[in-house]
This record gives structure tokens, C-alpha cells and sequence, in this order.
């Protein structure tokens, strides 16, 4: 059985300054699921149809969190999603700093004020998929525990370091100490199938239409252009943003 | 003035069977209303605020559809969008039939089944962005009239011919004539970065969860994979299919 006010309190996570306050996020489906179970992310609670924990038992054996059995019509009630999938899950917001050391050996991704969910939850599943640990998000960047973000990640969340932080401070501190290739997605930069592409550097990508904000590009090395094919006098303006991502950090990883 | 006939008229147009029936379908917004007006397709009518019909006076000079002034709580009865955006056009579908044959010089690319409206949307701006002038459906692939199939697309489907029509017959019609190199995105085939890649051909993706029918392999000459990085005992275990998409075509694109 689940409260009026267990509904209430689940409800009142909907909403990102009632996350922020208990440090709580939502996780639905059952893929999703079976994706958190796998992490090391620390599960508060799950509310589950009897379907899903009858399924589950096994991997649920040993799992500390409370397990709460409901009905189709509560998990209605409490869903973000238009069409619930028989699980939802509150999870504590992992606890993480990022500093400039520790992108030292990789490559890494920059958002200014991405500000769609689906993109950046796009944006962190091929992070992922390319081997990139490490996200740095203007503040301004739609909020990483929006249930829009964390299902369109697919899992990818519990794998990617998402980090919201001002971010001329982390290009600065790399200025001044690691000095990683700065390299920035824009129109009318260089080639990215002709540039040189280092392992190891920072990709900045914008906002999808302002593009990445001017005061920025005083820590840029490299701007990069995925060419356009299209032809005539009419074409394709642009590129969606995750797109571009997923273009971009696959010819870093073909080079590599 | 708008008559309450005319309301009831365009809002029956949200649904396919409605569409289907009219031949017409719905495109809203200022950028999406650019890219019409510079298209050659028909439009039916236009319903706009005040606003939208001063800052385009000069552009509408020589148009010959209805246009009506509308007031903003007219607008938001009549539009399929959440934040309704000045303006509204019922436009002509287009007749085009494919025969293989147009697609004989051309990479091309094929679908099964996509079903999501944001991906085909975003596949339809990809195609547009690399020089793909066709995209062949299948027919349960989702409607390209879908509202937010068209609005996602940001006017890439006035350049784009999106055939639907069973994939089959195209793919066996290929064979039996112009024989053009057929290949697969799927899980476990050859990386994209190494196969050889042709500048002409046919592409299949998959339907979002299913992947592609088995019965279309047999028209299948190679298949390929974009190779993850993702390293550790956990990862991730695909990409979205507009994201393959716009990979498997900036490689195809950047041997040319």
C-alpha cells in the first residue's frame, strides 16, 4: 500500500526545485530499471506493478531499498510518463565535483545552455557510446534529473558524468594548467573530415539557437564544420545539436 | 474572420484519417512558414496573427492561397503545437511516385518501420543535410504528415522526397535491375569505418526497438556497424536510429 502522502511526495518530484531540495530523481520502465540496478547509483525506493516484482524477484533478493507493490491506476497517479511502464524508482542524486584534472586523459564534451531534454538526453547516451566519461554543462543547460533528460538517456545517465558548473571556469582552469585542445562545433569552421583531431581535447557544442555564446571562444583552439552535401540554392540550415554530437565524436573516435 | 466550419475543418485535420482523406496537412511556425514559401509546394491557406501578416506583406505580395487574419485564441484552437507560433498553413500533399530508376545515381536511404515522429523528422533533416533527395518507407513506418513529424524535420521535408511503399518491392526491383550496393545498419556488422563504402547505394535502418525485418536481408549486400568506445563490464547497448543515421551518412559522405 503507498500513502496519500508517499503519492503526494513522489508528485511533488515532478518538479526540479522539489528535487533539488530532497536530492531525489525519478527513473521509469523497465529498461530503465534494469540499468539502475546494474549502477552504483543508490536506489531510495520503488514503486512497482505486482507484474514487475514477481519478474524481478531474483534480482531484487538482495537489494536494500524499500520495494512498495501498487496498482496500474496509483502508478498513473504518480508517473512523469504518458504511458507508465509498470516501475518508477526515486534515486539519490549521486554526489560529484569535476576538476580540470581529471578530463586530463580523455576526451570531453562542453554544453552552453543546451537547453532541449531530449538533446541532452540524446547528447549523454552517445557520450556514452563513444567512451566519453565526462559531460561539463553550462548552468544554464536544462537540468540533468528532468525525467525528460533521464529517460532519454536510456540508461546512459548512470554511466556519464554529467557536471552543471560555469564553464569559462573549467576552460580557464585547462588554459592554465592541463591545456587540453579547446575545439568548438560551429558553422563555418574548419572540416571536421580534414582538421586534425587530437585523443584527448574539450568539444563545446551550444545552444540549438543561439549557438555557443561569443565570451567563450577567447578559450577556443579549434573550430570545426560538419560539411553540408546539400545542393541548390535551398538547403538544410542546420544540424539538431545531438546530431552534431554524435557526427563530431565519431570521426574523433575513427582517427583515434 | 474565421468561421467556426473552418476551426472544425482544420482541427480534423490533427488526424491521419483526416489528412489522408483531404490530401492535405498541417505546417506551423515562422521558420517552418520560410521554408514553404521558398518551396515549390502548393499551399491551401494560410492562418495567421496580425503580427506575422505586416512582417511578411512584401513576401505575400504574389501569393495566390487564402490568407486569414486570426486572433491568438483562434490560433491556439486550430494548432497541434503546445506553444502555438503565429502562424498555420494547410498545404497540398505532394504526388510523386518513386521507380527505382531515380534512385540509380544517388545514395539513398531506406526505412523499416521507423516509428517515432521526432526520429523520422530528424532522419528527413539528416538526408537533407548530406544530399539525400530520397528516403524509401516502409509502410508502417510512421505518416511523414504527422504534425510533429513536419515541424521536426524544420523544413527539410520540402527538399526530401519520403516515399511510403513496401520497401520489399523497391529493394527486389533494385536487384532485378540498376543493382545498386544494398546495406544494413545493424548490431554486429562491419565498422563503418572500415568497410568499403560505395558513393552510390541503398541504406536500411531499422525500427526502434525491433531492428530490421529478417525477411529483408535477403536483398542485403553488406552490413554495418558503428563501433562503440564504450569501455567496462557495463554499456551502452545502442544507438537512437536518427543518430545511426547521421553517422552511417557523414562516413558514407566523407569517402565521396
Amino acid at each position: 500500500m503507498i500513502s496519500k502522502n508517499q503519492v503526494k511526495h513522489i508528485t511533488s518530484l515532478h518538479h526540479k526545485k522539489n528535487r533539488e531540495k530532497e536530492r531525489l530523481f525519478i527513473v521509469e520502465g523497465v529498461k530503465m530499471m534494469d540499468e539502475l540496478l546494474k549502477s552504483s547509483c543508490e536506489v531510495h525506493s520503488v514503486y512497482a506493478l505486482e507484474e514487475w516484482v514477481v519478474e524481478n524477484a531474483l534480482i531484487l533478493e538482495n537489494k536494500e531499498f524499500e520495494l512498495t507493490t501498487i496498482s496500474a491506476a496509483t502508478l498513473e497517479k504518480i508517473s512523469t510518463l504518458t504511458t507508465p511502464q509498470k516501475v518508477l524508482a526515486l534515486v539519490n542524486m549521486p554526489d560529484y565535483e569535476i576538476k580540470i584534472d581529471a578530463l586530463e586523459d580523455s576526451l570531453s564534451l562542453v554544453l552552453d545552455d543546451v537547453s532541449d531534454p531530449g538533446n541532452l538526453g540524446t547528447i549523454i547516451r552517445v557520450a556514452d557510446w563513444f567512451g566519453i566519461r565526462h559531460i561539463v554543462c553550462s548552468e544554464n543547460t536544462v537540468e540533468l534529473y528532468n525525467p525528460k533528460v533521464v529517460q532519454a538517456t536510456m540508461g546512459s545517465l548512470f554511466r556519464v558524468m554529467v557536471h552543471h558548473q560555469p564553464i569559462a571556469n573549467i576552460l580557464k582552469a585547462n588554459k592554465n594548467t592541463v591545456q587540453l585542445p579547446v575545439y568548438a562545433a560551429v558553422m563555418g569552421g574548419e572540416s571536421i573530415y580534414t582538421a586534425e583531431l587530437k585523443k584527448k581535447g574539450l568539444i563545446i557544442f551550444g545552444n540549438e539557437s543561439m549557438g555557443i555564446k561569443r565570451d567563450l571562444f577567447h578559450y577556443v583552439d579549434h573550430t570545426l564544420t560538419i560539411p553540408s552535401f546539400s545542393t541548390g540554392s535551398d538547403y538544410a540550415e542546420s544540424l539538431n545539436v545531438a546530431i552534431a554530437a554524435a557526427v563530431v565524436c565519431s570521426e574523433f573516435r575513427r582517427r583515434r
